[in-house]
């Protein structure tokens, strides 16, 4: 569904923390634009310019929100350079990102896509920085989107979208979460278990509870992904395996 | 008050930690049950699968909230075992949460309680996840409960709900709070202050600023229990106690 | 501006991190007064009792908010103390905070101030704890004021309000943010550059992008201060300076 029915919630996903003041400066520019907008905080310790936990926290929390909703994301390295910004709309849901790949899980979830790239329009300050556009387009776009008052096709010229290629073949670590679960790129759960880059085996188990102590299993995660999980501890920890680690599917 | 009369107000109170997907889905469930809630973060960095923590911030946090408040807890280890999964109502305030103690601090505070072991009802989704219930099935029902299109009788059968029994005599360090002060489980002012396990012993003060430099005192903290507090410093990191230590009462 | 026309929005700032209760706490203390209250979160990692960065936070945050907004501030490593506590009113905007410097940075950017020590209210209660006021005194006058039932000059005596003074002439790091941008104490881009202590000199950019890898660079940042960074990584860790370290204005 590409078309986009504004409901008036906006969420929030940063890298930015919550220590510093930039996510309570975007809350007060999308307030200025509209007092009855609901803020919905998703996660602001995204590590700092990890566009990929990035791109998988969206894709946890997002296809939970009621249709009509907005997503302004910011995890975003290439601020200061050519990078373009982007709203997307796709399942009815609307996304305010930059063009760095960050909306590149949620989007395919939700279904055909379309896109825009923030040119001009009447909710953009006259000055802007060189390193907050999170607060200076960002916010401003998706405030005044969420509040019905800027039609996505308002911000800019109409550009293709597509997610950024993966290599489909290979079983790869993507992040760890905060219980140390290792949460792999495989989305169909493999009969046989994992194979680890030092041999061993984690056998595919339905939940942690089946798990024997010290063991490392697989099992579908949550979000439909399979994941390294070890009972009581962290599977992270446990193997040394990081972000990018290759696994085999066990025959 | 075991009566329950909604006011929309939710709060969210877990493990999940502020980087990944997972609030942020609970949150989308809630808002597609009814776009009106008023979602409140409690607090999502209590330490992973930590129950007696997250039992201690939801006995500070929770009581100060008006009656007709919903409380969705979801720290919970044993998700994807048979621990049962309940609603309580206590002082007019309804809880949402795992069957693991996490309620054992709170609900005394609020006098009589009812409870129910959620079962079955319209309100959950057809499909769950073994790993994330607190998506599936706590969410849908504190949002159903909230909005006033659920009764909490109606979530399953009654069941008898008590605090897990605690060793009434011994004094323990509960938890240390982030300031590094001692959390213990004693509620009474010790006259004549506490007797560390070397045998030291920290002073009844009535502030922090009656403490001298470099002296532990103990106190009456805000939350009800007596602390040990080192002035403009860790009383955890200066005595080395963790969760568990036994204390004495001073003669 | 020195009056105040309430909106019902209540931004809280904090050091009380987001694993307790705390938050919670005043956040139940804020919806008991008035459930429709709109609380924003600004920032809860604020390190534990650190003034100057707290005074940072509100300064990047408050001023983005609309006016009418009510500010609840809590770094207060005094409580317990004969410090007083203060509603200050500037530029339409109404701060709750301790008077030990939080309000230094974001008062004078609103412009004239004017300022009442709260003393007694129809809000408080009539038992206060020694160690929460943020609970006890700080949120029930947020709430009232924002809810428009109590008035600034009704909370107790008017009082002159200033910040505390500072050294104009020395260049100094004021913080380090999520990135490991060192935030200066400079206003105006210095055309030459900044010159650390161990005597290199970090050129004037004006975006990230400018840098070469691995050169420590100076650049305005977004909330007005000159910043010392270095092109994706920590310009904190690559210089090794802290909180106060001299710079010098390059020839």
């Amino acid at each position: 569904v590409t078309t986009f029915l504004p409901s008036g919630i906006v969420t929030l996903t940063t890298d930015f923390g919550t220590a510093d003041g930039w996510v309570g400066a975007m809350k007060g520019v999308c307030l200025r634009v509209e007092r009855a907008l609901v803020l919905v905080d998703v996660a602001h310790d995204v590590p700092p310019q990890d566009v990929a936990c990035g791109a998988a926290t969206l894709a946890v929390a997002a296809p939970e929100m009621p249709p009509g909703t907005t997503h302004l994301a910011v995890v975003d390295p290439g601020v200061g350079t050519a990078r373009a910004l982007l709203v997307v709309v796709a399942g009815g849901h609307a996304f305010v990102a930059p063009d760095n790949g960050l909306l590149d899980e949620v989007v395919p979830r939700l279904g055909a896509a379309a896109a825009w790239r923030i040119e001009a329009h009447a909710w953009l300050p006259a000055a802007r920085s060189a390193t907050f556009h999170g607060r200076d387009v960002l916010a401003p776009t998706a405030a005044a989107l969420a509040a019905g008052r800027l039609r996505p096709e308002a911000v800019g010229p109409s550009v293709a979208w597509a997610p950024r290629p993966r290599d489909g073949d290979t079983i790869v670590v993507r992040y760890a979460d905060r219980f140390g679960n290792l949460v792999t790129s495989l989305r169909e759960p493999p009969p046989g278990g994992l194979v680890l880059p030092d041999g061993t085996r984690a056998r595919l188990v339905r939940t942690y509870a089946e798990a024997k102590p010290g063991e490392v299993v697989a099992l579908m995660g949550s979000d439909g992904y399979v994941e390294l999980a070890l009972r009581d501890g962290s599977a992270a920890a446990s193997t040394g395996l990081t972000r990018g680690a290759r696994l085999g599917d066990a025959p």
